[in-house]
């Protein structure tokens, strides 16, 4: 399936040996519409991550990360494609290992970044790599959406203020405009928001921001309805010739998220890129105290929710299987103020179905849940006002001993990162170990990063804040939102996650950081062996519950509250 | 004293408007002989680490880190100089922010590495930077020193067997050859040492190791003695030549420690530089187990010398200074077997001198002890099996609360961190939070590293391994040595460090890695307020302190015997 004719022959035809497929479509990013997933559509895998190395000859490689390292063999053919995990070996890595000298690549110049393209030049010395457009990518349009403004009192800050404050950083830089590529920040800057992918309410364009205040949005997939946008509106093919009007200026770009063909036609017209991190994306992922007004509001609501479900499950779970609880908990969610959609597609794992970090259930995955293990639920919604994302991990029935003290050594992590301070500068990779701490003491682990940021009514991965053991570099800062999530997963047995989303505020006393809960579900003491926490940690946990039942009791129907009372009382 | 007319006649000459002074010469590391400090002499800093930045106009500027904040400024004259800490602002960001586009910086090709040398013009693209070879630093020649061999029943590994696994490393790369540039390196490769610098018995030497077994080495500064190599020696000016007769050749390098004239030279001659972690560093790093059973040793012995020097400082600290300390603690260390030399300038630093992090009591300085406050002594030595480098913290008289609990604080950072667990590829910029979090959680802090690696009679700060908030992203690895040293610091009042070197081990059962101590001396126990260590914490104190008494008591004396024995005793 994965190696049609066609593609072979125009592999043979533009003499390369392999071909390096992302999973993303000329807007860098993970968030794209599952009918335009060309990994999926060639080898089956339904990962959000992962890019494919296309052999001419022999068998083809599958580059995932640890959270797919079971998934991505079991969705695909092994005859055909050979996963490698890069948890364990990075692709770079890999490459260099095993691609021969004078290994000649193909990539496609609109779908790879011009970071990426200097990174395997750096890395990869014995290989040629050659840019050839529309290879295999030309087959799958992209999915039109209609856009929508994202209201002043949720986005608190004005297009036309940020476009003014842009204005003023290329002046004082003296640059002439800046050519954004990143979706999540040309759909903040404009305060456009689309329902052109099924959980990300992203539009999905390019935008140039004048130091003159000229504004163009590059998007040929945007059906702006009712909408009369107040700058001027291009498709994507229309780049060229719009650059060409700009010819010898200077501009900012962010490599990271600039698709190469763009430094092409830089070239082409005598413009001069300068590299420069994506100030939209920094501005973005320190939310403003309107959005920060918001977000909490949009947490109480979803924890409604999701209590009023659990509290359904406690009494219902018998019989019901995987999908069914998907389904349940969309409809408590959908019933709530603001709801828009989910934010990702649902995580309901049932006993060994949680061992695989990103399983989503299908017809035939789907298990029926019994008493003896663990639901894994890990969920969020997009409301108007904020982005949620929950992982919760439920004794269904009597938990054994074992999954009791692993949930426990989870907890203990969690709880340890969430009640640090930490001084301002302290990066996510300075933190990660501090929720690894009790797992590595018995060898254990888990192979995926502990928190990533959120959006505001955008992407549930949000650039730039991430906590993980390497490449997370930005310093935390008061106003940004990050998920912590350790885990523990046994293969073919269950799966453990406790996510909370948290704020990161600033203590002015003491010039440190610290966490605040957005997420206010309480944590199932079914699991927990409290002989394993110390006073510090019950403390935690107790007054985390105890903020819970203080601030959404009286929101709940009477056999609600009660069974709130007893989740969250003290231990 | 800075700017002399003929510096700023040069400048004015070569048209530049600064010019980057780094404390190293041709050897691009921080071992430099005293009379080589070419910026000690320009400004009068003597740490161990500095950029001088020398402005043709208006003040010069000197970039040091977080240990050198206090002391650089008490050192220079302000009018000439001011001094930026690279912890708060990284030189690079402070040039990007301070000096206006266009400007005009030169520096010395032959003391920038290659890395350098690109970093900066990445990192700097309004600069025009200018090679400008000999304007300070011929000023300034390097000191000769007596060449030996370094035994193998000490260095576990002959001459010849690393070489050989050079030659054949080369040989499944295709490569022709590699110049190795950093000293300590060259040193561990060819197990040769020498006195050429007062704490560290590197040779300081390029060696070139050609796929053909053919071994080159340069420096000029190099006094074989009776030592017949069974190499070839050269001058470093002959590098040229050399490079010349193997023109069109292969070869790695690792552009970190590679002056940018050897770019230039290869150019010259057509030779295809390749990047290349230099394998000798990692071999290097991970210590073999004859230097581990060597290095085990001399930490015993180092660890007799100290506890005798504690006894005896309990009973004769009145009246004496900084300075009798340093003479009376070589005394008992140089008593010895196998002991060569100190591994660094010993830091006696009392009260208020405590908290310039690397102090070194000098006669202006120099503090008499008195009761009520703190000795911090970060002393080490050469040994011809190991070198040692340990810190404690020690009452004089009767400390105050504040001194024990914060004392306390630090303590409680470095069980943390010693009693850790971790799984194979952890970074040390991982661990690093571990010993700082419980300081974090009062609003304090310590502004240098944690740990680093210690090499085998070579240098007390060896590459790649450390432990520290950014930057290192070198994996840890079993049979590594690091310091683990937290610390924290009151301006004007006293400093507290707690460092032991330890080695890194191997759980297999759990395919964990943890720490052993290597450093045998007893923690303070009078500035230990028990109350705030928790059981484990405890657990591990107990452990270490019986481990010591077990490991040490029958090789002292009676009354150190007892001494011992007191502080050891259970908390």
């Amino acid at each position: 399936m994965i190696k049609t004719e066609s593609l072979i022959h125009t592999m043979k035809q533009n003499k390369i040996d392999g071909y390096l497929l992302p999973r993303n479509n000329m807007f860098i990013s993970e968030d794209i519409h599952p009918a335009e997933n060309k990994i999926m559509k060639l080898c089956g895998f339904s990962g959000s991550a992962g890019t494919l190395l296309i052999m001419r000859e022999g068998k083809s490689y599958l580059f995932v990360d640890g959270r797919y390292e079971l998934q991505a063999p079991e969705e695909t053919d092994s005859t055909e494609v050979e996963v490698i995990c890069t948890t364990k070996i990075s692709m770079y890595d890999w490459m260099r290992a095993n691609l021969p000298e004078g290994f000649k690549l193909g990539l496609n110049p609109q779908t790879i970044s011009i970071a990426e393209y200097s990174k395997l030049q750096n890395k990869l010395p014995q290989i040629k790599i050659y840019a050839i457009e529309e290879l295999i990518d030309k087959d799958l349009p992209l999915v039109k959406g209609r856009v929508f403004e994202q209201n002043i009192e949720y986005a608190g800050i004005s297009r036309e203020e940020k476009i003014g404050s842009i204005m003023s950083f290329l002046n004082n830089h003296h640059k002439d405009g800046w050519l954004f590529c990143a979706s999540d920040s040309v759909s903040w800057l404009l305060n456009l928001r689309s329902k052109c992918l099924p959980d990300t309410p992203i539009i999905r364009a390019y935008a140039w921001v004048g130091q003159n205040g000229e504004i163009a949005v590059f998007g040929g997939n945007l059906d702006f309805g009712k909408i009369t946008p107040n700058f001027a509106t291009y498709n994507l093919t229309e780049l060229d010739s719009f650059l060409k009007k700009h010819k010898k200026t200077n501009v900012y770009i962010d490599e990271k998220n600039t698709p190469l063909y763009i430094a092409k036609l830089a070239q082409k017209h005598k413009i001069n890129l300068y590299q420069h991190t994506d100030i939209c994306e920094i501005q973005k992922a320190v939310k403003n105290p309107i959005e920060l007004q918001g977000i909490r509001k949009a947490h109480k609501r979803d924890a409604l929710a999701v209590i009023n479900f659990l509290y359904w499950l406690e009494n219902n779970f018998e019989g019901q299987t995987e999908l069914e609880i998907v389904n349940k908990l969309h409809e408590f969610r959908a019933q709530g103020k603001n709801f828009f959609s989910e934010s990702f597609e649902t995580i309901a794992a049932f006993g060994s179905n949680a061992a695989i970090v990103h399983y989503h259930p299908t017809a035939k995955t789907n298990k029926e849940l019994k008493s003896g293990s663990l639901l894994l639920l890990d969920s969020g919604a997009q409301y108007y006002d904020g982005t949620t994302d929950i992982t919760r991990t439920i004794a269904i029935g009597k938990p054994t001993q074992e999954m009791i003290n692993n949930f426990t050594l989870v907890l203990k992590g969690h709880i340890r990162l969430s009640q640090a301070l930490f001084p301002q500068g302290t990066t996510g990779q300075n933190l990660d170990a501090l929720a690894r701490l009790d797992l590595w003491k018995e060898g254990k682990d888990y192979h995926h990063g502990t928190g990533h940021g959120v959006g505001c009514f955008l992407n549930v991965h949000e650039c730039p804040l991430r906590i993980s053991t390497s490449g997370s570099t930005y310093p935390l800062q008061a106003g940004m939102i990050t998920s912590i999530e350790p885990g523990y997963y046994k293969e073919n047995a269950y799966g453990i996650r406790i996510e909370n989303l948290v704020e990161i505020t600033a203590n002015a006393q003491s010039n440190t950081l610290s966490f605040v809960p957005l997420t206010l579900v309480p944590i199932d003491k079914h699991l927990i062996n409290d002989k394993l926490l110390n006073k510090e940690e019950k403390d935690w946990l107790n007054r985390y519950h105890e903020r819970i039942e203080q601030t959404l009791s009286k929101e709940l129907a009477p056999n609600v509250q009660e069974w709130l009372k007893q989740a969250c009382a003290k231990i």
